[in-house]
């Protein structure tokens, strides 16, 4: 790879991809690995900080998560694709910025705060919880980066990276780049029900749905809840539906569909029909994809191999120049 | 090896080692060599969890560390020497052990709260110093051993390795046997000015040392400070110099001694020579083997790289079982 540029970004491997994650997320990675050098990572040491009780279905979910990937356009000629736990040097550079990282930081962090209170289901009282942020920061500064892509709810993750990347720096002498955030503008892909789209809601619309699941998912979708008949006038404005118009059907199409809803002349069953006419234009390409990848066995591992090597040999030379750095 | 207990043990390398670290751990390590199968670490990872502002000088420390440990007898053919950060397992086992640590175990740690109020030259409120136990229980559990040797004021640590075995073994099924504590009865070896031996109080015997700088440390030392002439009878008991002897000399000498001191018959400028001459006979044979493994530049290196790989190839078996009972 010749690209000037280099970027890093992971997930979680919680489960299949859904709407939420591709334009979150995905449809912008599929645009770096053109204009960058790009390292996406399956986070499975992440999944455990609040997974750790049963993390047996994670082998599962990283083969499902990387097929949605290269469905989504992810081409492993044109960027990395890794597995974190297969690139041990993460866990030895989280170590080493674990030393210089005071407890203070990781406390203020508000996702750790928010997070303890919000989810009650599981004990997120842990070691391994309250320092993810350095593990965090030490897949990032591992590779460099100018700049990584980030939605606004990860920049104070970011922000405790660079700080972290400034404490090495001025204690071993400049090593890291302090990376930019790359605020994406992500079209907002609510789920069916109005709220996050988010497989424990069960709102979601997965990437690899297919489309009689998610004709059925759609028919069962409630529109403006003042409309109960094709000859109320609608509100766009309060329909679960019109958000998805707005990321996949033609300005066009979502001006007459305004006008029709408003106008009372477009019936939410024909509304729901038109959306998934483009839903289906828009999933088969990458569901064709998908599906031609999954039919080779090897096929996942195959990219993960070949990626996990081109990660470990560039985390083995910025390990060399931490070290040096460090004087160890 | 075929050796049926297993023991794994390390030490900081935080200088040249003195008569305290030979009596309270090396002598036993020596002993354990021979009776298990035995796991020596240099734990240079756990130097920076306090020296991490300037760990320029660990490098040095570990060829000097290792050398004392082959001074004092330790046979890299006997018992595996390696060097922990050689070893990245453990920074990887570490991380997945953080992930079930709860972080009130690690700030209940007595020597956590200690070290935080004791020492006001270095700011110790970082993660890695908070996460200690967990590398130490990663560096123990590793190498599943059916106990590990340890002082007194390592109990805590060691119970909580146990705890953390436990939780492991609770949530993904038995892998880990809980390390006994090999409790060693460690002579005591007090400093020259009575106070512990330790480096930074200046008041140390190293193994290293020249015998003419040992017999000016000395000379230099005080014995019962109510004795001002041979004349007036001394009191062992609030003697500097004569612990030394209840370790180094014979129970006969020391009787003789005691005798003498207290019959106003044996003047401490004598006493002092005894024990040098004791002392000498003692380090004599260490020296020699120090020098002949210095004499050698690579032989540091080359025990470390035996060493290394034979750790690593048991490391690599245990995660394995550990991935395969977390189901990763």
């Amino acid at each position: 790879m010749s690209k000037e540029l280099r970027t890093v970004s992971g997930m979680r491997p919680t489960g299949p991809l859904h709407l939420g994650h591709y334009f979150g997320v995905l449809k912008n990675w599929v645009e770096l690995q053109h204009t960058e050098e790009a390292y996406f990572f399956v986070a499975d040491w992440h999944a455990l900080t609040s997974d750790y009780a049963d993390p047996s279905r994670v082998r599962e979910n990283i083969r499902d998560m990387v097929l949605d990937w290269v469905a989504a356009g992810l081409d492993p000629e044109k960027c990395v694709i890794f597995r974190q736990s297969e690139v041990k040097e993460h866990a030895e550079l989280s170590l080493l910025l674990s030393m210089i990282t005071p407890v203070s930081w990781l406390e203020r962090n508000p996702t750790y705060k928010e997070q303890q209170q919000q989810i009650t289901t599981k004990d997120l009282g842990n070691a391994g919880f309250l320092c993810y942020p350095v593990l965090m920061a030490a897949d990032i500064l591992m590779y460099r980066p100018h700049g990584v892509p980030v939605g606004e709810d990860q920049l104070p993750h970011l922000e405790l990276t660079r700080e972290i990347a400034r404490r090495f720096n001025h204690f071993y002498g400049a090593l890291f780049p302090e990376p930019l955030a790359m605020l994406t503008p992500a079209a907002k892909c609510p789920g069916l029900d109005g709220r996050k789209m988010s497989k424990s809601y069960n709102n979601g619309i997965f990437l690899s749905d297919p489309m009689a699941d998610i004709s059925q998912k759609i028919r069962g979708m409630f529109t403006d809840p003042a409309r109960l008949r094709k000859s109320d006038p609608g509100n766009p404005s309060v329909c679960n539906l019109f958000p998805y118009h707005e990321i996949l059907s033609s300005i066009a199409e979502r001006e007459d569909i305004r006008q029709g809803c408003t106008g009372a002349q477009l019936g939410c069953v024909d509304c729901k029909k038109i959306f998934l006419k483009n839903l289906e234009a828009f999933l088969a390409p990458l569901q064709e994809r998908r599906a031609s990848f999954a039919a080779r066995p090897s096929a996942v591992t195959d990219i993960l191999l070949a990626g996990n090597d081109r990660a470990r040999a560039f985390a083995l030379q910025t390990m060399s120049a931490v070290r040096e750095k460090m004087g160890l």
